[in-house]
């Protein structure tokens, strides 16, 4: 079984507000995606959360978005190629500082919320968060969504030599395409504990998934997307991580 | 004559707002302070500075600040240490990402309005401020204001293995101990392009100036301060670029 | 001929940036656009833009945005529709404070750039504006863009009891139905002072133009929008103003 | 026994950030202290929050802050004291706006957090305060702390035509000024609730509590601080309701 690593949204705190259980979940997870500032997190929770991924050995990437705090990023933006560029490269730029800081350094991106799911419809966008990424440094791995066909958004990335990393949801259901099905559909979202596992196991191993529509479904995934916003969302976690094993701290 | 090296505050527009005259006044400068985005500045204009900097082969500094856009970095804000530590921590490694887009990267570190003068006066700032610059690259040297006596700042710096860069001004009076004049005191900024010029050579020189109280003063200074907001400043800019002879563009 | 009143974007300077000619354009205009703190402004430049107005006797009008000050609110914002009617209460308040200050008060609303393009292609985001509108005073009559067509924008106002301003443009091409052509194709905007008189005058008598494809369009305006940012456009300002005939300073 | 009214501070949540049981303790206080957007709180949370205060009958009063979001409005900014009266003005005409959309008015100001403590140790800032509400609407109390020594503050606010409102706290420590004993100070908080309630039955009758430095010091009171973030402090303000006897409910 090829490693599939365990990825989470952390650092969206902000200020006197606190979201998430970072310190619950970070003991789970391979990779966590901290916020960068423009949707939720400080430079103080940030340098907060960076430590705390580098005392589990965690692996740090950035989780960009648009200037939205209010929307937590959620609202899509009409910014242009070049705004998108620029946003992502002092996203980074900033945690990458963060990260140098707690003896550690930066080693993917995820675009979080609007910025992701835009980039995910719309060719331009994409090219210009890819882009914004290779100015900062071409080896660091971009997460999109496992969808069925990946040529897209490879042919992409290739001309400008980034990395992409897949990844996909233990617990949402897909339609034919490979797209996640809307929460408003009934059946979107998976509860039970063992659908969740069985569908984690299941893209670990490449087979197959039913997709909506009743066709067999395969996503190449690098990594599956988890959540730790309540006990049920970190109960499936820890389930999701003792199915795939244990994992591998970074050294 | 050892070098003087001229600085300037650059890339201090913000969206739609456009200040000062970048692009007259980056040809006579050794050394470019751009904004990071808190005070003045957002990710399009920091990379656009960067490059007319890199343009006119002139060292880009980071000009980090409080976080107070509508005040423009003026208003002091009681920030703690920490607080303080990260955010220099935040624009420094955002200025330096848009740095490495432009193949260039960050030379020193000069602290921006209230941020400035609150560390001028507290020693607790200062510390949190070269601490910011420490854990990020204590190999980044941190502009301070030249007064009589050195000795405190450099106290604080050498533990912290970041050296100083003191600056003076050309254009301004001192009072004895070392400290301008009050913009509100009569006498406090000269006009007179002549005086201004011989206050450069004077510093430059290592020679006394007269201070307000009639003492001489020998300010220690590798850096001069300029301004280039309006016409007869971008003059005085030429003028004292003249006197001190041709610049020496970065490598 | 009926009153045909002269409005204009005013108090879009923020912080320590300027921008715009309020003293100039202000003598000139019945109509002042305030902006609200959104996309341009904040209580100093909003306090002092309404002191303007009074002491020009021009009534004060809200411009409210989406919250965008990088982006002076010309970037399309995904908010919902409850999102939108509480941003403009928020931002109608706000201004009514500093017309109390001043003694006078809030005449009518105009929508801010993404916000008003977007309110003009969708019946839900313009339903948003004027219920937010209604919240807080239904006798403020709302600007719109004059189209050839009035009734949509009618059948949704009359039942919020909503009165409707529709606005043209004196220097802008207009396409067959009435909206204006993009500032991309040739001919979008009138340079000639001539030409923008005459459309000034032919819009203020109710007498046709004629659109890009050549057909006539009689426009139903009450109000003229002009712009204040350049001498050429203050000149157009001026001349058109003087071809309406004094304005009645407000009692 | 006169009636000393119970307020707390309330709509501190912001975007997607939840702070405190709002719906827990509006039914047990008079007066619910509203965040402005500047410290805390958004267009949509302060319509929500004065909907369920309508909801529950309490009157409405403006918690104005420094704009400060990431610092809640905690930390000193130094504002000049027309950009103080500017911000009051701001901030109660975007609550009155909301008030106005769901049937009801401001009743009353509070200062909230760093922008409080300033103006009770500078008169010019508590003066800048009274100003901003006196354009606003010079029949709006506004409240302060009570300490030994009303005078002063009150002759600051006559001469404005502003009534102040002392407000004590029942479960903190006084000095023998009047003032709050710091926390970092031994037994500057009561936890148990009978002492709380206590000291809340002593401020009502006008009864001398007994200072810090043992001296006896009588309140005079017109409202009384609670807070309402953790279970504890819930059940704190039950008690305290209890013993002050039911609440009258806004007509």
């Amino acid at each position: 079984m090829p490693a599939l690593l365990v990825n989470a949204d952390m650092g969206e705190s902000y200020g006197a507000w606190t979201l998430g259980a970072d310190d619950r979940v970070m003991p789970h997870v391979d990779l966590a995606n901290v916020a960068c500032g423009f949707h939720a997190s400080d430079p103080d929770v940030m340098r907060r959360t960076v430590r705390l991924a580098v005392a589990n050995r965690v692996a740090v990437g950035a989780h960009p978005a648009y200037p939205d705090l209010q929307g937590f990023g959620r609202r899509s933006l009409a910014c242009s190629s070049a705004e998108i560029e620029n946003l992502m490269l002092y996203q980074l730029g900033a945690l990458a500082a963060m990260c140098r800081a707690e003896g550690t350094r930066l080693r993917y991106v995820k675009p979080h919320g609007a910025l992701y799911n835009d980039m995910m419809r719309d060719e331009a966008r994409l090219t210009a968060v890819l882009r914004g990424v290779a100015a900062f440094d071409p080896d660091l791995p971009v997460m999109v969504m496992a969808t069925r066909d990946p040529g897209p958004a490879k042919a992409l990335a290739e001309p400008l030599g980034v990395t992409l990393w897949f990844e996909a949801f233990a617990d949402r259901a897909y339609d034919g395409q490979g797209r996640l099905v809307s929460r408003r559909e009934p059946g979107a979202v998976h509860h039970d504990p063992e659908a969740i596992v069985d569908q984690a196991l299941r893209i670990a191993h490449g087979q197959p998934l039913v997709a909506s529509d009743g066709s067999e479904l395969v996503l190449e995934a690098q990594t599956l997307c988890v959540h730790g916003d309540n006990p049920e969302s970190i109960a499936a976690v820890r389930a999701i991580r003792e199915a795939l094993g244990e994992r591998e701290p970074l050294e």
